[in-house]
């Protein structure tokens, strides 16, 4: 930070909602999140520099994005006035004041942990602006040392030492340069879901064709939980195209008790599914222990991670070796440093980082960090995917919108994190006032009667 | 609910914040929340019936209580104009409801567990004044089938099934009146911290003689973690009060990784302590297990679950065979219908229900679900304690305070939960304009510069 000195000027914090659950399009249309209005609690810090701002943001699905906006007005108003130096003199202490605010660590994980995740990805967004590189090259620059001091090792000790992170990154800090010119010349295998449970199976058939035959992704997923005949016949619909050898991945969303999720998988073993994705309740280390000695042996894969509530969460499914793809989300936990925290775990226990994204602009996200782990971490790997999406990434929504080429993530050279919004899209979809808003209701706010 | 029929006509929603951090008096003057300011987020639920209402709150340590009260209000809003019935009708399904939110089940645990518990306690405090009895009596009476579908298994059955649980239920049913007159004979065993870490020895003498001496506590408490030679002093100076074969129990607040957990126990385990309390981070199962396993051959017990972020993680711990004292918390998870199935897992697993109390009110509060556990579910045990303590618990702060004889709990007989707090305390202790905090300012607000 040699150039000029950065303060903090404002924040600004906004309840951006995307009234998705008015039609189907786009909406993920399942039992367990059966209509969402898919929202981000939206944080901008500026800065007394023109033009370099950061932005980071949680993603929601509706209902209570309003309560995670005072979540992160409580963490960021607070910065105003301050130096950026509050936070690059020590990244990693500063993290740790956040996790272990004397009062505020009493609410733990869910609204607290992503409000203050918010503001530590909001701070990296700015510094990696300020040095103009993109937010993984940034990281993927850094010195072993520096990356280890991000992180805090007091839980993970028993899986991971700060020894043990050390020798991770300097494998690979040998030859950064070839490293990089890979990633760029071949970045993340990215994927889609087609089978979403509310379709008409020409739908996804249509969907599967366009997936896999135009944009050349490498992997399929399906929704399955409610009715294992109609998941059999999205699934042979979809391997009618991709063929018995694609990878076709299915996805409970939390449906299932370990039993069930044992039982259903079974029945559905034969049409080879790669993996079956948040069998059960996020964080349940058993329950996906469970599942993985019943389900590996018939070929099935365990991924898991969207929702679980932190890298001890983690830490606890790899040790229970219940966790083949590690499925990171980049705005429910504590921001960066805990995503290196998860991406340093799995190199650890070798095995893939597999991003969850989607929402909105959490593929913009994600990326930088899989790309991260793919030049620094954990290399690149045949197993390794990356979630992605169509709807709402584009540029009416993204000012730097993600690029897809040989069923690949290009590696975005804007500075920052690239997952700014426009301002116009911003401006239509604020809650309850915007142009998009102002003459519908807010949709599934609680009905008791 | 043959009577008047009961609708819902407001809800308050009120931060209410006690100063503790001015002074150390009753503070957990402890590394991990150095300097508490002991808050409710309070819920009050008015009637159409005059001097009908339900209280319900979550305790926090000062920041942030206002973001626990926004969320609660959206829960509760909705409720009004509704009639009791709603709930009534299936306290189970209304449960679920709240749980599996389409939107706001995105947000987990912490505040928005939280949130949703205060107002399922608010309504089982409204519905046991309604029949006017205390909540542990309208539970203790209810049949075991009603019980059981008070609890949500899906999560659940692979350790604890409904049929495991109706049988629990029926097990002590037979007999109720014989196990209700011997519970309010001899109630829950209390007992309390002596050792806080910022006291003088003296003081610390002083507190464990009074607690032993006069109240004749069983056991006593001490914290942890900082550094071997003083805990060992504060722990001698305990056994010098209560004898060599005292029961002495010690509180780490979760301080430690595995390791140092274990290492700094060993180094204090000649002067047994009966247990060691939240060791390390409170969901983190194979930590509690590794901790375990070192320290039980010490003659160490293992307490947890103050922080547990929900059943599932009660479920795994003692999966794990890592967790002998299951410290359930009132005012942290889903409510009473969660609170059951920590109750019934702590049972299915054959170990004592010993909750976490203090805060403002908490004694008041899970004194009924201990008792009902002593009723109804687990037996008295010797090895049984509820948590207790003398400040922000007597008659200036709570409309029924507990009563301590003997060193146990006496079984209260007002109907209802207990835990109203006194119109004088809720008026002066309200932030920001109650006369206790008008002229002083919020304690510990982040500070980054």
């Amino acid at each position: 930070m040699a150039k000029q000195k950065v303060r903090i000027s404002s924040i600004s914090v906004r309840d951006i909602r995307v009234p998705t659950s008015d039609s189907s399009s786009g909406s993920d249309a399942f039992h367990k999140n059966p209509d969402p209005d898919y929202s981000a609690a939206y944080l901008e810090i500026s800065t007394n520099i023109p033009n370099l701002n950061g932005v980071g943001f949680v993603f929601t699905i509706g209902n209570g994005n309003d309560l995670v906006c005072r979540a992160i007005e409580a963490y960021a108003q607070p910065l105003v006035g301050c130096s950026l130096g509050v936070f690059t003199s020590n990244p990693g202490a500063f993290w740790k004041k956040l996790n272990d605010h004397p009062q505020l660590r009493w609410l733990r994980d869910g609204i607290n942990r992503m409000a203050f995740g918010a503001l530590i990805n909001a701070l990296w967004d700015l510094v990696s602006k300020y040095h103009n590189k993109p937010l993984w090259q940034l990281l993927a620059e850094m010195p072993s040392e520096e990356l280890v001091n991000l992180v805090d090792f007091r839980y993970l000790r028993d899986a991971l030492t700060p020894e043990d992170a050390f020798a991770l990154l300097e494998r690979r800090f040998q030859g950064l340069d070839h490293h990089v010119a890979s990633v760029i010349a071949a970045g993340p295998p990215a994927y889609c879901t087609a089978g979403w449970s509310g379709l008409e199976l020409d739908d996804v058939e249509r969907r599967t064709r366009h997936a896999h035959d135009e944009l050349k992704l490498p992997a399929i997923k399906a929704k399955v939980g409610l009715d294992i005949e109609a998941d059999r016949a999205r699934m042979e619909r979809i391997r009618s195209v991709i063929g018995e050898n694609g990878k076709l991945g299915v996805d409970a969303n939390q449906w299932w008790g370990a039993p069930d999720a044992i039982a259903h998988m079974e029945a559905l073993a034969d049409l080879n599914p790669w993996f079956i994705e948040e069998p059960t309740h996020p964080d349940d280390v058993f329950a996906y222990q469970d599942i993985a000695r019943a389900l590996r042996p018939r070929g099935i894969l365990i991924a898991g991670g969207e929702h679980a509530s932190g890298a001890v969460s983690f830490k606890n499914l790899l040790r229970a070796d219940a966790l083949d793809l590690v499925q990171i989300d980049v705005a429910r936990v504590g921001g960066v440093n805990e995503l290196l925290a998860e991406i340093l775990l799995a190199a650890k226990f070798d095995k893939p980082v597999c991003p969850h994204a989607g929402g909105i602009g959490l593929c913009n996200g994600v990326q930088q960090l899989t790309i991260f782990d793919q030049i620094r971490v954990g290399g690149q790997r045949d197993d390794q995917i990356c979630e992605w999406i169509d709807f709402l990434h584009d540029g009416d929504t993204m000012l730097t919108p993600v690029e897809i080429k040989d069923g690949r993530y290009c590696v975005p050279q804007v500075p920052g994190f690239s997952w700014e919004m426009t301002p116009s899209f911003l401006d239509a979809h604020e809650f309850p006032n915007g142009d998009v808003w102002r003459d519908r209701q807010e949709h599934f706010a609680l009905r008791y009667a």
